[in-house]
């Protein structure tokens, strides 16, 4: 668009259009797909372009502003690009989706139709263990006769529950009232509309590695598959920038600069003066802020450096 | 609080303040209870006197300015007030409530710790007919044959799932997984934290007739225990001009306009060309918008004009 | 859209395609333009139906929906549509707008780029005089000799202004601190993104007859210009069930049962208890509420039934 | 707050108590003062607790459970906190502030009364030189002779600006149209009412070295009078892992982790391959995003490694 000009086209991105009311499989029973959408990386700058009162005419430059923009939290101009996904999911993921609250919503509703004829069913090898070390986390899978067994009973719990829904909607009972003990597996559908900012916002904590593999299953599609086609440059940006970037913390940065002074004692007396490295029995006892510290030292090829 | 004051004391409601952290008894094992409050009536007529930039000192001034804010819609003083309620809420109905989106929440999550041993149970006498002019609606109760067979399946059903649960969990099963097929049924607790003016929204909402009997009683305790001792003045004008008010359309104006005159052939003329009068049989067609206005008339004592 | 398709094309409007980015003039050198949209009349019932679960297919029937959904504010069907304008409003004017905060914005800065030359100019013709009843209003014009007078005086004060701004500018001071004395008549430009339910919500307040004159014009032309050609359907049910519509009172609704009963000195009993009838120096003495529900009355074709 | 409890206090902060309604002087003549506020560093805690379904007990537990939530970007529990600032700024501070959309707002309004009759002033020393290289930032100030004609040239558009203002009420030009050209230096006042989380979000931009001066210095006030008193943990993890932290880009960390190995062609051949080492005449040409990476090498005391 030509700031000059008095009318103009609406803005199209060819590669998203050719998916367009495509349903990417999601879980086993899931989808995604879009329904429609607003702008592209071409709208990011041209909203900043307002902003900054004047224009940038090569691609090379569009590019490095919109990476410009991302890096500097400069938000606003990635809210003016919007999309709108159909999406099928287990209502528990759902209970996890629906708190991200900058997002346009319409669920199908149990109240007015008869719920979903489907449950989110865990095949056999994909029964999770639970973390040791994270509450609230997951790590490896149970062996297949183990999981054999919790795939079928969670068929019979899954078939029970059904049958009482079928059983309560023949007897006349409210589909409000009815649906009332329906399992958290149960499949909703909804429109869901959000613009670029917030549904980067969304990806950043749900394609995270901590995120539940249910969402982030979901968050990945949304990621690889559709940003990735509407808005590459700012995609990119994006997993420069936020996905692949690394924070540390005031202490953090005392401590990595004594680690490139190569001043290990001095590393050291930092460390434990933040209460890093508090020893019991001559080992050092868990400490959360070390061990992501740690994590964050291996990205950068250095090693533990505690004495 | 005076304007040229350079020092004040927090604004207390004593009527609240009684019933600090009691648990109001919601359903058959839900309750909400007030956390923490910011404001009060007083704070409304404060925040308005900022924007009109002079005082009014009287109460029954105080009185009338709150009345006519509330009135001509303007909801930013309302803003000015804050509160946190702890709730604890069937997932099924947090599911609607969550839906309004303006508030703050922390939720119990049953990722990190293990779920809440309670479901919402259904008494024998409350088990709620399907609606047959209403697709989202009950009406009437089952008899209590039928109903105890139905709160007999439904503990089975509970007491199921709540098995399957277990089961899981001693296995070790990921918290985050083992939870995906418990009933909608069970209990969450929630700190719920909104300004009045959208708390009112939701109350004129979900205490309306039509929302479903589940969050319409907590709707109601909110409404009727809290909002009712924490704003009693903004509470009165609420009930005034959204709760028991009514609004008519510009094609009910003019039929109101042609009743109060008399004219009862021009109001039926004028129906008709709305498409209210449609005649199959010999009987009026049912029409949605005529028997809204039917009720409405009701309301004004005035009896349908229809020939 | 058949929801049972795996593919289809974007949801255009070819009356709205028409004048994208065609610049409709307000007030003196201020505009407004669609950038782009998404979604249309069509994409409200697409995203009801997913809420109801099932299709209706006629025109006559989605026409239906739509009005039903207006009527009962379920309102987050129409959140399903987008619009993006490219406004120039003076900067007071968009103190008003930009209160609003459910949209997204990128406006021109002036810390980067140098501001605007341009201010709104008043004709003689225009100077307003302030209301005597409404604080916050006007009432009919100044004779051109006085607003000869003024528009002379508003132009040496512009001019002035503006030349303290290039005084500072060319003195090399920061463009952040030279623009802090710009009068709020500078016209400022921005990109200014909202959902179709939103904007109606903005129009409500803003087309009503006694918002500034200014913004007036802005919404006006919003409406009439760009809504009435985006949503024509949507558009209609608001005009009808929110813009031409009337709101009661509970009191309101008491003394009309009254009066459409024929009987008087009720009406007039419930008047005074309600503190509508005061009476000093044998007049009625000044009440909002009462003046307020005559002009409603007038509306109905019904006298004002006081005694 | 004992979880089990039946009845509690409401949580107080006596630091923040005894600074209610004292006004902190800002600028020449605006102010900001704290009119109420709900919550406390324990509030933060609460809320965590109810979404871990368990208590912490100790202090010490406190203090390291509000640094995982903040360092972890868990920022629900940060709402909970929530504050009303009652503040004076010049329009043109204003206009920045008020894009910060998640507050509720009262601010005083030239419709309904007089504006208030104070402009912002510049004292001649105050006079800021536009930067070179930063096109909205300034550095350094004009020297005395220059500043003392700046500052007699703004009280001479102030004082015509105010006079015209007078001249139109004097002649009785409705108030909403005689501010139509009051400067952006004229002072108003408002009611701002946010959470914690939001406001951390505000001061993180506008406590920033970039942010202009004028809103930087309400935003110093705000986070180091105020929020320092009222949630002083919160307040020390958001110094700690917001303000005083560094991110870094994928780029960054890979060049990062080259400069440890002491591998000075490889880093070398890395910010060329990101277009960081262009060379024209024999010297780099610039950059933004090697001169960014420059100043966080600096923080961590290595120098540029670029040959």
């Amino acid at each position: 668009m030509e700031e000059n000009l008095d009318s103009f086209e609406k803005i199209k991105v060819p590669a998203l259009d050719e998916i367009l009311g495509k349903k990417f499989p999601v879980l086993d029973d899931g989808f995604i797909r879009v329904v429609d959408y607003m702008g592209s990386d071409e709208s990011i700058v041209q909203a900043a372009r307002v902003s900054y009162g004047k224009g940038t005419k090569k691609v090379t430059e569009d590019r490095g502003l919109i990476r410009y923009l991302m890096r500097h939290h400069h938000t606003t101009p990635f809210e003016m690009c919007e999309i709108k996904l159909h999406v099928r999911v287990p209502m528990d993921t759902w209970r996890q989706w629906i708190r991200h609250r900058t997002a346009n919503v319409n669920e199908y509703s149990t109240r007015y139709s008869i719920a979903i004829d489907a449950s989110q069913k865990t095949n056999l090898s994909e029964w999770r263990i639970q973390a040791k070390n994270n509450k609230q986390g997951s790590e490896g899978f149970f062996p297949d006769e183990i999981g054999s067994k919790l795939s079928e009973r969670e068929k019979e719990l899954q078939d029970f529950a059904r049958g009482i829904y079928q059983e309560r909607l023949s007897l006349g009972v409210a589909r409000e009232q009815a649906r009332k003990d329906l399992p958290l597996s149960t499949y909703t559908e909804a429109y869901w509309k959000i613009d670029l900012q917030n549904l980067l916002h969304f990806l950043a904590l749900r394609m995270e590695s901590h995120a539940q593999y249910e969402i982030r299953s979901y968050a990945n599609i949304i990621g690889n598959e559709i940003v990735n086609r509407w808005c590459p440059v700012a995609w990119e940006a994006f997993q420069d920038y936020r996905m692949n970037a690394l924070s540390f913390s005031l202490q953090e940065l005392e401590i990595l600069k004594e680690i490139y002074k190569g001043n290990k004692s001095e590393v050291n007396k930092l460390a434990d003066s933040y209460g890093w490295l508090k020893i019991i029995d001559k080992r050092f006892t868990k400490n959360i802020e070390r061990a992501e510290f740690e994590e964050k030292l291996e990205r950068l090829g250095i090693e533990k450096p505690w004495e």
